[in-house]
């Protein structure tokens, strides 16, 4: 299936060859019927619509974070506004849960005032991200939810080798029935952490127990402690916790305390992302640092090329995490 | 001293008072020249210079914090940023340690793609805060650095009240050497709850110490440790640390710890903020509670008011702040 080209385009619509570059380069002197007149072309071509040319669009970037800035997310946005700023790009922000409601992306590519965006873990499901690439909107995905495709970029951390890093730590240590407090089921970065998780285990010949995995909605220290009781409470005790994120493990030192278990001595606990609070619990914290600052500058980055119209060759960039032993994890205790 | 009139700044100008007007209400159809002539105008007539009229100012708002988005401000943007959008404004966001660098406020009332701004803790002195209330342009200052002109907008906490009800707290519990990590100097949010510190002392008839006060200038979890460590090892050591932010206090058990002091057996520790890390650390923290999404949300409501060229009655807005008490603090050791 051969690509169109700008010509097809401004027969298909009736306007001229100049008009429809105008608006395929984000420009902004395009009235509103006219930009949405192309774009509704170019949907219809989906991935045969023309490449892009050369001309720059404005300088303002939409950064959608649908998340409260805290440590997590706000170091990223941080990142993202600074970097930004140095490239003389204005941040258009959007941010909080209350814009998980907002559906933006339809609209996007039709905004005169933004020419980019960096969209930070977006909650649409892929298929609207892909609608958004055919619109030529350049932009960069931090965190994917779901897989993308391989011309999507996208800026995320090492989850499978992270993962499994830090599981091959805890089997180093003796432990084998090591519990998994998990994020979501169908985000990508549980997958990954998952398959790594499997992969430390499988090194040692012991297949993962079904009954020592637990998926919250809602990674938080109370959803934490919660399945933490649940998995310490099991007949056979697992000799170690892992949670998918600071927050959930440090609710699993609480299930810990309150039963009586001293850490390391009786169980193992990590965590992942390595926040201030990893460093603030009895004991610290043995995590994986996710280089959250460096995720926002790589996403910069890309996204000022694809603003340049430059080829990316690697679109998916995954930055490396880093296994920070602390003081929560242990030898396997003797029964 | 009476209040000059568009028709004045028209006369001094030379411009038409249709113009003059356009460019005291904020809208964008203006050339940029003639804008700056109108804005110098102003400028001159400094406290003098008429009152805006009826008409609205253009939907983005400038946030600008030169932080890291982190618990403590990254609370605050979030809900700055979701309360605009609910009405319906466009957040332009400037954010991270390298906003300190740069000089906005000049040229923010010159600005014809922002109508308003928030500013969050800002850097400047307080001068440079007038001079852009002079030019008419709206905008709330969240948690002043320094104390403001009555006719400035500004919402923060309530640092005295919370630093009073903290210190009475630990005097209730029989403590009188308390040492204090106090934040920056000049900061009056350090003022004020310092004023707090020694309101609640002189109740019980004790003047504050001198040896027992320590000012860092980055309120970081390492500087908490370093200045709480100094006050542990003065010969008469002191029975309670007070910390200006979680962090610090984070920092202060430490330093405890590595005394071989137990908290808060042999010493009494609490922070301020009542951030996430205030419930990961052994013991939990006492602390006092910022409102931080409501100063964001109250922010907004204020700022809203001035776009709509409402009078505001109360321009200082001091929000409540709550002393939560955790299980660091206890009774001053029999010695």
């Amino acid at each position: 299936m051969s690509r169109a080209t700008v010509r097809d385009v401004a027969r298909a619509t009736g306007l001229s060859i100049a008009t429809v570059s105008r608006v395929l380069n984000g420009q902004a002197n395009v009235a509103q019927h006219t930009r949405e007149a192309v774009l509704r072309a170019v949907d219809q071509l989906g991935a045969r619509a023309p490449r892009p040319r050369g001309a720059k669009p404005t300088g303002s970037i939409y950064v959608r974070c649908p998340y409260l800035l805290t440590d997590y997310f706000g170091l990223i946005v941080s990142s993202v506004a600074e970097t930004l700023a140095l490239h003389g790009h204005q941040v258009v922000l959007s941010a909080g849960t209350s814009a998980q409601r907002a559906r933006v992306l339809p609209d996007l590519a039709g905004r005169a005032d933004v020419g980019g965006a960096v969209l930070i873990l977006p909650p649409e499901p892929a298929e609207e991200l892909v609608r958004l690439r055919d619109r030529r909107f350049p932009f960069v995905v931090v965190d994917p939810r779901t897989e993308l495709p391989r011309d999507v970029a996208s800026v995320s951390a090492a989850h499978f080798a992270g993962a499994r890093r830090l599981m091959a730590h805890l089997v180093e240590l003796g432990h084998r029935r090591i519990g998994v407090l998990g994020g979501p089921r169908d985000w990508q970065a549980s997958d990954g952490r998952l398959a790594g998780y499997a992969a430390a285990l499988s090194d040692v010949g012991v297949l993962p127990s079904p009954e020592l995995l637990r998926h919250v909605d809602e990674p938080t220290d109370e959803q934490g402690h919660r399945v933490a009781g649940e998995l310490l409470d099991l007949p056979e005790r697992p000799t170690a916790l892992v949670a998918f994120n600071d927050k959930m493990a440090v609710g699993a030192l609480r299930a810990a305390r309150e039963r009586g278990l001293s850490v390391p001595g009786d169980v193992s606990v990590a965590g992942f992302d390595d926040l201030d609070l990893s460093r603030a619990t009895r004991p610290e914290l043995t995590t994986v640092r996710q280089p959250l600052q460096e995720m926002g500058r790589m996403a910069v980055t890309l996204l000022v090329r694809l603003l340049d119209r430059h080829e990316l060759e690697a679109l998916h960039v995954e930055l490396a995490t880093e296994l920070v032993v602390r003081a929560s994890t242990g030898p396997v205790p003797h029964r």
